[in-house]
């Protein structure tokens, strides 16, 4: 396994690679690496000749006031997870390697962006969409592979590899969970202990609303109240939100039918949390 | 010569020949050839296995005032001329197929686009790169030619394949003259006789202005003041605008020195001509 820290160095080998006909698959990251992670690695391995994963914690895809600095990091462990994953190439660039000046070019997405977390973080996926067009032009990958944990991502990753023409295919692997059912995240350690324990409940009432679903419930209003209850009973988190669009073109519903997102994301003292669960109904 | 109508085989046929080994020369057009794109095809054919010319009027780069239906426009002719260059490839597509729905992702230029053309034309550079983002993936080239003519779009275009890291080499090629000194453009076309006999007096101003310099001249506005009274003299075009700035990085000078660019813009009645000359001054 190879580290490489440069632009130049990185694009140069890629370039190579697939000069030679080899095929790469590509798992971007901000590290601190978790099961998350190494199942979209695992894939990456099954489905590639190289896999290439990048480590960058992107300062464009965060706000003034968002957790920039105590976004935890740990290159040494993150190495070893990936040599065990049997991972190719890290990319690990310094924020002045990805940046040298101010932004010259940015991508802007004009799409699914208002709504879901993507309200509550103005510019928080044109930041997204702009490291990822200059790692996809670095990486040149044919597979890149995302976590259906941030689904808007997902979506909004997906409209822009459509409208830009990147010849890289999205491949969208399942949520991996603690056994207690929690969404594996880097920021689950900045938890403190009791709303370590509370946490299970985001999922778990994503659960009970299906079940909602499932036994005839068609009233997506409905179906918010009951999560928001059951979230402000048994958690200290503030609600951020939570919300039901239709997937993955993310427009609002007035009845649940078809493929849509509930999705919802909390605030505890030190972390915010995301979830979701799609689920497709069609009547007979 | 093979003309392609759609994103998906111009990629595809792209993909494989690079597959292949071959290298890829592009250049891209809003078609009505004259002698300056034709200048670009040639270096491109001395320098690459595989030439591909794009031939599309990119809406997205037209101001709501500007002259998007009366640019001129004619595919037959243009066919010839590419085959007759040796042209292998002309990629031919409609805006329907390259702008299906609004724009959900747009390229920003943050930097450079305040001056010279940008300034009178407010979002064209935006325009630019983003439909330059698309067919760069889609042509997949190594190396792109554009005319210095338009010299704030070569800036522009470098710092657009600098920061996003495209893989392909930006080659600018010196403007074609007509014989009395006028630049070819394909908005020529639309100047009265009269203009077009007034018409080389920009390109006269511009040679006027650079011997004032070599004679000792090193100051911008006195250089800017003398052109500005020659072609209001000698034309009954409305000027746009006469500006020098350093090159490429399109900074203000207070006193000539080091590389630069004096570029103008000119109204006549159907036509808005632009030309420039880049100098290059080091004092002993």
């Amino acid at each position: 396994m190879r580290v490489i820290t440069t632009i130049k160095e990185m694009q140069h080998t890629m370039l190579l690679a697939k000069k030679g006909g080899q095929s790469i698959g590509y798992v971007p990251t901000m590290g601190f690496l978790h099961e998350g992670h190494l199942s979209l690695m695992e894939k990456a391995r099954e489905e590639n000749d190289i896999v290439v994963i990048s480590i960058f914690v992107n300062p464009l895809q965060f706000g003034p006031t968002e957790d920039l600095s105590s976004y935890p990091r740990d290159f040494e462990r993150d190495k070893e997870l990936a040599l065990n994953q049997q991972v190719d190439y890290i990319f690990y660039p310094s924020v002045k390697e990805m940046y040298p000046h101010s932004s010259s070019v940015t991508v802007k997405v004009n799409e699914r962006t208002d709504v879901l977390c993507g309200k509550s973080r103005p510019g928080h996926f044109d930041g997204v969409a702009t490291v990822l067009t200059k790692l996809f032009q670095i990486v040149q990958p044919e597979k890149a592979y995302f976590g259906t944990k941030d689904a808007q991502q997902v979506a909004v990753v997906e409209g822009l590899v459509n409208d830009l023409h990147f010849p890289v295919e999205i491949i969208a692997v399942e949520t991996v969970r603690e056994e207690d059912g929690l969404a594996k995240s880097s920021r689950n350690v900045n938890l403190l202990p009791e709303e370590r324990e509370q946490a299970p409940n985001l999922y778990q009432s994503l659960l009970r609303a299906k079940e909602m679903i499932l036994n005839g419930e068609r009233n997506p209003q409905k179906v918010v109240s009951f999560i928001t209850e059951m979230i402000t009973e048994k958690t200290d988190g503030k609600i951020d939100y939570i919300e039901i669009y239709s997937y993955p073109m993310l427009k609002e519903l007035t009845e649940l039918h078809g493929k849509f997102i509930i999705a919802l994301a909390v605030k505890f003292s030190k972390a915010r949390l995301i979830d979701n669960i799609i689920l497709e109904i069609y009547e007979k």
